[in-house]
């Protein structure tokens, strides 16, 4: 059988298809000589399995979309506290070419321009290394080596007028230290580097899982910094529109002037399209149609309520261990704060008497830090108030369990359970 | 066994009281008489139940909480497209009673009085029923019949003048149509609502559980509107922060000048709490950090990538039916794009031979709409290549799967397939 | 013969007669019925002679250009430090009908309708007569009652929703006590006022004239009311327009919906144009273009630089008085610190010697302030050095000469002086 | 005798000398060295002679009030429509170092950095000549050569990160063509030029006398161009206190980052101020006190109204020519429009019978084009009325006055007009 997700990617590709509308980006000369027809899709699930319709293997310079890469570089490198004291993480409100300082001369968050500009100088140390830091982190993400379009570079430079405005602006303010130009030259060529929608689409998915690459399974940034990262993509990453842009599609994401889009939704997938043509904020016109239908019909949105809720329950009941009768509850699925809490709900109901309990977590999932949390805390509880607790954990999903003054046994089966209640 | 949420929440409330910070708001002079010590949070999940701790009975006045509430009604009862002709829904960067209108006249959004008076005057008819509807439409979020705070309402429209100078402007603009002092007294009533923290709670959950009520089962709203209303509460709930906000709590919210705040995560939790006392941007001093405590301890933020991936697939392999050997794949948890498509995978090894495929859905927590089609398309995908396709799926989950073309059979238990085949 | 002053007006007004381009106010029902085509241009100079041309008979209504006489009666009844705490003087930047409050919540002008409103609200006391003091006041600087068209006040007032919000806005901020609803009734009467472009020529020389209406002789505001209105009106009399508004004309002006527009060039000319037709600034389009052919042609401009210095010294040299030989000055013109400086170089040569010393200023025209202070000074230094100071002054020019250890003598005629001298 | 001028400026030099508060400019290392305490002013008349108290032979460098002299420079040599293409004339409400651009990328005027960079680039070529052209164009105002203090220049060069981002923006925008950096450059040594505030004085009477220097006699600019420079310094010269300055003070003035400030009032008094210590809008704070003195007790003031109105007519009446009796004329001081329009009453009285008339301007001061074209009109009328019009006029003070069809006599001497007539 083959899958019907490309076959889905091709059909919407199909809709968008003839809309022509919108135009090149004609301030730097070399973009506006790309094919304006060139379409293309991309997503990545957690797994690391990525779909593509279209033009797929096209290159192109990364441009914008590398903003929140970069920035998640700088997070890394530098700390939370040292990079937001360079830079805000408000929406500014303005065009992005725009000079968009708050009052005390620092950019108003990383998704514009001078933002980006300051980010770029906050990535790796003071030399000349600069540029290949930013360039090594940014393949991490994308998990192949990147390469610089010098066309384009050389194209860009040429007319970076702006860019050199925006720099000796945050110079003058103290917000940058190393030299104007030098920031300008590097950040152009970071803007420069090539991809292709497969490889945003692994650059996103790898935010929206955490910081992980899911095909290298390299940990590119902490899992504090994928968060940070997506918050900002969520307020500033669609420049003027991020209330249209969250109502209508709700996944965090960025665009690009050479016509690319690339957007993560946290825990679920990575998409990436690439469309040259440019509605008047400067967001490809395809891609933003592409992306509205794949929220629409594929429910990816982050306000999505449909309730999918996993019913972390499978049985509860009594089980005849060798000793006699126990208390049984087995459990399944993910374990996070809201399975977790259902799960300290029935615990509640156990009647209070001196029968052991019996949790058997063989056929959960996965556990998060506060499931893991919550799901001690029942289990000490139930210990205090039984005479032995049972946890049946094959796979030790639940590291270091034991805790003092509670009479807690780990077991592989629930047969075990009788030698470990019998001990 | 006693749960340790309650706990867990009395100890956050714990490590906040001693915070004397902020200021009671002073410009209505009934709500600078509150007791400025007050401190009450309280959650909601899915199913209805909840927790609270503090002073979870102690009854305030909604305030502008209600705004998001009253667009939820103003949208489910004129419509998406009449609403958003008249309020936007892009972040105005103002204070939250300057006046905030985009150049054609129009309030920025719902979430700044201009914008809510705007909404107010939507809900129900031209005529005196207009705020009846409003209560008993924010009554059917809460589960229950709301009241006015009669002396407070009388205090607030003594100081309406700038609710009247809004009004009046959007008046001139022809944004409503009503007598502007209508418009201000029906909206001061509104505001001056009584609820509990427990009834923000479960307002809160009913917009994260798709506009049903997990107390009433009542639909309060459609499903598309709570999804509409979470993603202006993301960008525009929190005035002058929504960057902070966003990458500190990570939980659309909206707060109210009488000391609460209420957040919404879609699909797992509704929360509220009450401090009178407010930082400089209007915000519940306490209340801010109540919501950073939950969202950094309990995981409570919309870019939470922790991986809690549910394990779509319980078990693949071959089993025997009566006239032989057939694939089998049993399924487990929501089925959702994330699911549906490890799912879809799976199917694409399934070897293209002539045996008959089973899948066993029996286990499947819950599809959502997104899953159910992807895993009907991936059904009839099995059945061109298979002789037959067995649907074990004794609780009708997956409704009406024939399609033309395709032989499959849906029973209640694997032993059933036998017959199945069969037949 | 007959002055080709009204001739030239007239050449004016044919030049720009076929100029139909923009459009007639239309939120106010009763002005969009006015004839577009009416066109009419006055003058009045410091004598309070006139000049008009086109239909100077025509009554329209006053609306925005009562705002500079009504805050100038602001002014006269509280003082500029009530006034200025009140409304500032610092252009907003903004159309004439938005809020612009600075962040105190102060009007930023009183050019402006918020801070027109206020100004109003800060004429004659806080009883019901608010209106009739301003009638009063703005008839004083016509010289002629004015009367209000009732029409165009109930059409106005029943589109006043701008207004309305407003004054709820500036009540909000404790700018304005009164009732707002009686403040916008009162100031739409304000702006219904009828007047002729023969009126406003004479209302603005009163105000060009330092506050004394050429036609009655009234002293309506102190000269120091005039300067700070004239002040106001030359940086945010022409809305957004201020620049080139001083570039090309160069006269404090104030323009109203009803098409009219009036200038005052202090000390030399008041004018004044009616055209219904209005530029996106919401200025006449004729009127604009009559007021650059004035400023252009004849040189009415602030910064008009031609060289008209007048020659203060007439003669200086000898003359024999009865007792012998006595240095003599004759001074002519108005003595203002140009001049008087001048006649204060003249004092400087003459010969420090044992003769008197005779100043005539029997043909100077008139004495300010500081020229009487220059001229008295010098007159004293005089006295010092010479034993005797002969001033011709038979109109008493020089009020109160006579200062301590000084030997002045004031005499009619220079004849006289032999007598001054020999007692 | 002594004039009094000096000791008057003493006077208020000491009123002021006392005051400490305010800053040095810390930005510019080398201007931080400044001796805090210097305190000097000086005025200059038409006719040249100037008046100083305090330090006025301290140099200092000219910085900001280097650029209305440029501006005239630009003007002068590009014409008007070239610079107003590049640098509008509006107030831009913005601190003098950000940026200002309208929407269209043009600075917003030429007192603030990003237009004073671009008028630098609009006077002289293309070439490295730049500076030098505009060192000797601000020299000719002064009246000297002036240099430039390298040790400032280069430690405003080292520190000028700002002027960099706003010659790269207004770059990036085609606004200037120039490469940014010599931009900056050739701008920062026009900043560093050394002055004395003697020559700020002769500089600030030039563009009030119309363009001539008062010293050198030469015209530096036309006079169109002093006009326009004074209207633009009058609405954009104080920084953000247009309204407060004119108000309070009402002298086109023009303030500097080292302590000088200049003022121009026209036709009256050029006038400079040095004291190093800003408020926080960067004007210098002993300076402005001195600059409101000034304007107070000086009544130097643009809307100064007392009535120092030039009586225009001497005397009229009849006189016997040789041929019998004529009507008889006197006019006096300065002929302008407010004195032409006078003369022009009189002559309408003049008895429309078969007598000539004589029309004496023996005694008038000088006559401005605007009433050299009114007399003349009124000539012409006269003539058309009269048989013979008799024009006194020893100092050709009326170029070309005959006219088709006019019998009109010019003669030196009233008693040459009996010839005249007999003729």
């Amino acid at each position: 059988m083959r899958s019907p997700v490309p076959d889905y990617l091709n059909e919407v590709l199909r809709q968008c298809h003839d809309d022509r509308t919108g135009e090149l980006a004609s301030y730097i000369p070399e973009l506006a000589q790309a094919d304006p027809d060139v379409l293309a899709a991309a997503i990545c699930v957690p797994g690391g399995a990525s779909y593509g319709a279209g033009d797929t293997s096209v290159p192109f310079t990364i441009q914008s979309i590398s903003k929140p890469f970069t920035y998640a570089l700088a997070l890394r490198d530098r700390g939370t506290e040292v990079v937001l004291d360079k830079v805000g993480v408000e929406p500014s409100g303005d065009p992005f070419n725009e000079i968009s300082l708050s009052e005390d001369g620092k950019p108003r968050n990383p998704m514009i321009n001078v933002g980006a500009l300051t980010t770029y100088s906050l990535v790796g140390g003071e030399d000349d290394d600069g540029f290949e830091q930013v360039r090594k982190g940014i393949s991490a993400f994308a998990g192949r080596e990147l390469e610089v379009d010098e066309a384009v570079f050389t194209s860009e430079l040429d007319t970076s007028h702006r860019n050199m405005a925006l720099a000796h602006m945050v110079r003058s303010h103290g917000v940058i230290q190393q030299d104007p130009g030098e920031v300008v030259r590097g950040y152009t060529r970071q803007c420069a580097l090539l991809v292709t929608v497969k490889d945003l689409a692994v650059m996103a998915m790898t935010l929206a899982g955490g910081g992980r690459n899911p095909l290298t399974g390299e940990q590119v940034v902490p899992r504090w910094v994928a968060r940070q990262v997506l918050s900002v993509m969520t307020t500033c990453g669609m420049y003027d529109a991020a209330g249209d842009w969250m109502t209508l599609v709700g996944i965090p994401a960025k665009s690009g002037v050479s016509g690319g889009i690339v957007g993560a939704l946290p825990g679920v997938v990575g998409v990436a399209t690439l469309s040259p043509r440019l509605d008047r904020y400067g967001n490809s016109v395809r891609g933003v149609r592409i992306f509205e239908r794949l929220s629409h019909d594929m429910g990816m949105h982050l306000m999505e309520t449909e309730p999918v809720a996993e019913i972390a329950l499978r049985s509860a009941g009594d089980v005849d261990l060798h000793d006699g009768p126990a208390h049984r509850i087995v459990l399944q699925g993910g374990m996070h704060f809201g399975t977790a809490e259902a799960v300290l709900r029935e615990f509640e109901v156990v009647p209070d008497d001196d029968k052991p309990v019996v949790v058997d977590i063989s056929q959960v999932s996965s556990v998060n830090d506060v499931g893991r949390r919550m799901l001690l805390e029942g289990l000490r509880r139930l210990g205090l108030e039984h005479p032995l607790v049972v946890l049946v954990d094959p796979e030790a999903k639940l590291p270091d369990p034991q805790q003092d003054g509670v009479e807690l046994r780990v077991v592989e089966r629930l047969d075990d359970a009788a030698g470990a209640v019998g001990r």
